[in-house]
C-alpha cells in the first residue's frame, strides 16, 4: 500500500517512531502482558507521570484511560451534570457532545456559532452544573484561544470546565487551575495508533460523582469515577486495557520529553505556516475568496 | 524480555501468526487508517463475515465492535434490561456483571453457586428480561455444558438468553438459534492483543433496545444497539474504534478458517488433555486431593 499523507479529521500519520517502537513491544511481550502485573504497573505509572510533565498538570489532577474521546463525552454527562450542561458548538464534534448529554436524559442547552466560526464572548452560565468548551473543533479546524477557554472560571465558579483537546494536545498550554476536565485522544496529536483516550480530572470532578452516586444517580459501571479512581491509584484500569496502546503512549511522551514541549509547539507553528501558505498560493483557495 | 507461557485469566499468549500481521499493518499504514475509508468498511466487512463463517452465526443476528467485553456487560444491561435480568454467578466475571446491573440501578437477581462449581438446573424466571450466562467463568475455569446453556431458552420465552463466552470462543459450537446475544473480547481464544470486543445480537434484542428507548428510557449514546447498528449497516463503527485490533483480528480469524473450527477445537482439546494429565502428576495436585 502506498503511503499517503492525510489532512482527515480522523487518525493522523503516526510519529516517525511509533513503528519501531511497536516492533520491540511485539519482541518483548507487551500485547499479552497480564494487566494486573508489576510490569503493567509500572508501564502506566510512567505514561501518567509523562503526561503530567508534558501537559504541566499539577498536583491534585488524576488521570484514566478509556478507550475514546467519545467514551469521555459520555463519561462526563453520567459523573459530572445531574441536569444541565453548557454545550459551546461550531461543528459535529462539538454538537455530539451536547446530543450525548440529551441521549442520557439530561437537559443541555448550547450556545451555537455557525461552522467555521469561534466563540468570543464569556458569558455567565448560573444553572449550568459544566461548561463544554472545544479547543479544536476537529470538523471545521476552528480553535479557540486559550485565554478564552481560561476566562470561564471565574465567571462560573459553580459549574465544571471541561474542554475537548481531541485534536490538539500536547500543543495547547493550558494553566489547568482554570479547568476542571481536559481530555484527549491519541490518534491526533501524539500520532499513535487510535483506540485510547485519557481523561484527566481535578477533585472538584471527584467530589461531584460523589455526590450523584450518594443521591442513587447512576454513574455509569466500570468506568465511572470512583471505580477508574480505585484503580488508578494502583496503576491499574478496571477492565483489560489496550495494554498495547498505553505502552506506545509512554514511548511517545517519552519521546517528547527529550525533545520538549515548546520545540514541539514551534515545530506544529512552524508545519502550519507551511500549510497555509501552500493553501493561500493555491488557485482553488483563492478562486473562493 | 524473556517469553513466559502464562496461565493467567488475563491475556494469553499471542497466536502465532500475530506479530507477523501487526509487522504487515505498520508497513502497510493500517494504524492510521480512517475509520470513514472504503479500506476500512471492507476490513470491517471481512472481520464480520469471517467470524459469522467461523461461529456459525445465522442471518438475523448483528456484530459490533467494543473496546472490550466489561464494556458490553453495561451495554447489555443499559439496552436490554428494563428492571430485572437474571444472573448465574459462580465466580468474579458472572458476579461482575450482576454489580453492573445493580450500579446501572436495575434489580437483578442472582442464582449463585460456589466458587469451583458450575450449574445444573434449567430454571423458569417467569419475571425475568434476560438470563446472563457464563459459558466459561475465567476465575475459576468452570464451563458450562453447551447443551445446558441451550436448555434456558424453551424454558424462558420471553426473556433473552445472553452468554459470556469471553474466554472460550472460539471453541463452543454454539446453536445461535437457541442465544439472543453472545459475546468475547479477543484477548482470550484468539490470542490477540487486548482492545476489542464483539457483541452479537439477534432481532429481539435489536428491538428491545428500540423499545427501551421509545419509552424515554437512556440506551447509552455512541454505543448504544441503534447507533451501532446504523453504523454496522455500513461497515463503520461510531467512534473512531481501535483499527489496529479490527485488522489484527480479521487476519486471525483467516487463519482459523483456513485451519478450520473443527481443527481448532480438537487441538484446543488436545492442549487441554495435556495440561490436565501435567497437573494430575504434580506433587501439589496429588497432595490436595
Amino acid at each position: 500500500m502506498k503511503h499517503h499523507v492525510n489532512f482527515t479529521p480522523g487518525p493522523s500519520q503516526l510519529y516517525f517512531t511509533v513503528a519501531d517502537h511497536a516492533r520491540e513491544a511485539f519482541r518483548s511481550g507487551i500485547p499479552s502482558l497480564s494487566h494486573r502485573s508489576k510490569t503493567f504497573e509500572d508501564i502506566s505509572r510512567e505514561t501518567t507521570a509523562g503526561l503530567r510533565e508534558l501537559l504541566n498538570i499539577p498536583a491534585g489532577y488524576e488521570m484514566y484511560f478509556t478507550s475514546s474521546a467519545t467514551e469521555i463525552w459520555e463519561r462526563i454527562i453520567q459523573n459530572l451534570v445531574e441536569e444541565k450542561s453548557t454545550h459551546f458548538v461550531n461543528g459535529s464534534f462539538s454538537k455530539r457532545f451536547y446530543e450525548i448529554a440529551q441521549q442520557l436524559n439530561r437537559r443541555p442547552e448550547k450556545i451555537e456559532a455557525k461552522e467555521g466560526d469561534g466563540f468570543s464572548i464569556v458569558e455567565k452560565f448560573d444553572a449550568s452544573e459544566l461548561i463544554a468548551l472545544t479547543h479544536n473543533e476537529t470538523s471545521t479546524g476552528v480553535s479557540l484561544p486559550v485565554d478564552f477557554i481560561h476566562a470561564f472560571k471565574e465567571k462560573n465558579p459553580q459549574a465544571l470546565i471541561a474542554v475537548d483537546a481531541v485534536s490538539s494536545l500536547p500543543y495547547p498550554a493550558f494553566d489547568f487551575t482554570k479547568l476542571d476536565s481536559v481530555f484527549f485522544s491519541v490518534q491526533k496529536g501524539f500520532g499513535l495508533p487510535a483506540g485510547l483516550g485519557v481523561w484527566i480530572v481535578n477533585e472538584k470532578c471527584i467530589t461531584k460523582a460523589e455526590s450523584l452516586l450518594s443521591k442513587g444517580i447512576s454513574v455509569g459501571s466500570y468506568h465511572n469515577i470512583p471505580t477508574l479512581r480505585a484503580n488508578a491509584v494502583k496503576n491499574q484500569t478496571p477492565e483489560t486495557p489496550n495494554v498495547l496502546a498505553i505502552y506506545l503512549l509512554n514511548q511517545v511522551v517519552k519521546d517528547f520529553l527529550r525533545r520538549g514541549a515548546e520545540t514541539i509547539r514551534r515545530e506544529t507553528e512552524y508545519k502550519a505556516a507551511i500549510l497555509y501558505q501552500a493553501l493561500q498560493q493555491h488557485a482553488l483557495y483563492n478562486s473562493m475568496r
